[in-house]
């Protein structure tokens, strides 16, 4: 049966509050200031990998919409990411996290000693948005619904436990309390709107697990490599990428 | 520079030496006889993704191949998997070694509760095969060059060890002891005899490191949710899908 509006958007938020990454143990770490440095470097250098698909993920999603007002909605995405003549975007502002915690950002940015379960939870979700239905597409979007809640409560906790955070080093994350709100609301409503059969209710539920199960795979992956120490071979291994003292 | 066919058959074969699965820490544990029954359980189900993937994969090459000859060679490959009137396959035979762990086999064939990132990591070897040249594609079916001895020794640890274990639980490895020569003996001289530059035969080389990281990020991942205990929300949980108790 098709459900409310109401009763699919609590829908939604019910799979962030069960599946949301915020609850893996690798958040926590990083949060509560337990991580090591080398631990800090492995997350900045595989979620970079995230970053570097996301406007891929969106190009990909934008070449197959006809309509040209959801175009122009979504093309920000892009330009929050890729970055514009007054907006350093989100990429370089990753790379500020690289400097700040002792990487070169020549290293990071070749993606270089990513881990491979990263690249291929990374490309799975590309390749969702590049098959999917657009609505299962926006769908998988939706996990930045309960992302202001992490970014908020990362720049606190990076802010407060390592001695690299400073507002530079996190500018990324400032900017994605505003930029991500904006997006969501959008995304949200469209899904929404769109979703009006239980099928496709239901499509678009099974895009937000998908989702999350992206964004948790990543998280597992650093914990089996950096914090169990199970690196697979090929993968960044600390003292690897570092900057060159005369930059750090 | 373009090595010669000998040594660029030596470099194949180094990746193995020093990438395959079978220096898996997962690996030592299964053969070892040190894997719960629940940790052979979630083998199991998620090797099955793995299993379930090759003849799409193995169509996906066949659909891009314009040479009735290879399509010919290549083709007993998803025989193998998907059986003939006279040969069971491999898939069958899989799903008795589900039998034989006490699973539901349509539990299994069902790949619900496989791990996110089995997932992530076996699409992305079909998509490898689907977008990547035709050398790539053969060449990342050379981990068969490896394969052999790992189930020799397989069959071997698994027998000694667990009480499941028997000619039918097995079938599949024997059968395989036979199929995987048959096909890497064709792949492997297809691979060394159109890796002719040096561009090539580096393509190649990546080609089968990636399949190799295919492989090692499924131990990864079913060693982090089973092994250390790290169960990804949704993923098979122990006693779920079990055979019923006259089916046992």
């Amino acid at each position: 049966m098709t459900q409310t509006r109401e009763a699919f958007e609590a829908r939604l938020r019910q799979i962030g509050t069960e599946r949301y990454h915020d609850r893996h143990p690798f958040h926590h770490r990083l949060h509560g200031g337990d991580c090591t440095p080398d631990e800090v470097r492995a997350w900045v250098i595989n979620r970079y990998q995230y970053q570097h698909c996301i406007p891929l993920k969106d190009a990909a999603f934008m070449s197959r919409v006809e309509d040209p007002d959801l175009r122009r909605a979504w093309r920000s995405r892009i330009e929050d990411h890729d970055g514009t003549d007054t907006n350093e975007g989100g990429i370089r502002r990753w790379l500020r996290l690289a400097d700040a915690v002792g990487l070169d950002r020549d290293y990071v940015a070749s993606r270089q000693g990513v881990l491979p379960a990263t690249r291929f939870a990374v490309e799975a979700y590309v390749r969702y948005v590049r098959d999917k239905s657009l609505l299962e597409a926006v769908a998988a979007s939706l996990t930045e619904l309960f992302a202001p809640k992490i970014h908020a409560g990362r720049i606190e906790g990076l802010l407060k436990h390592y001695d690299f955070a400073d507002d530079s080093a996190l500018s990324y994350f400032r900017n994605r309390l505003t930029e991500a709100p904006k997006d969501v609301a959008f995304g949200l409503d469209w899904v929404l709107g769109h979703a009006d059969t239980a099928e496709k209710q239901d499509a678009a539920a099974n895009a937000l697990i998908f989702k999350t199960e992206v964004l948790w795979a990543q998280l597992d992956a650093l914990w089996g490599a950096y914090v169990e120490g199970r690196i697979p071979p090929g993968a960044w291994q600390p003292g690897e990428g570092l900057a060159s003292p005369k930059a750090a």
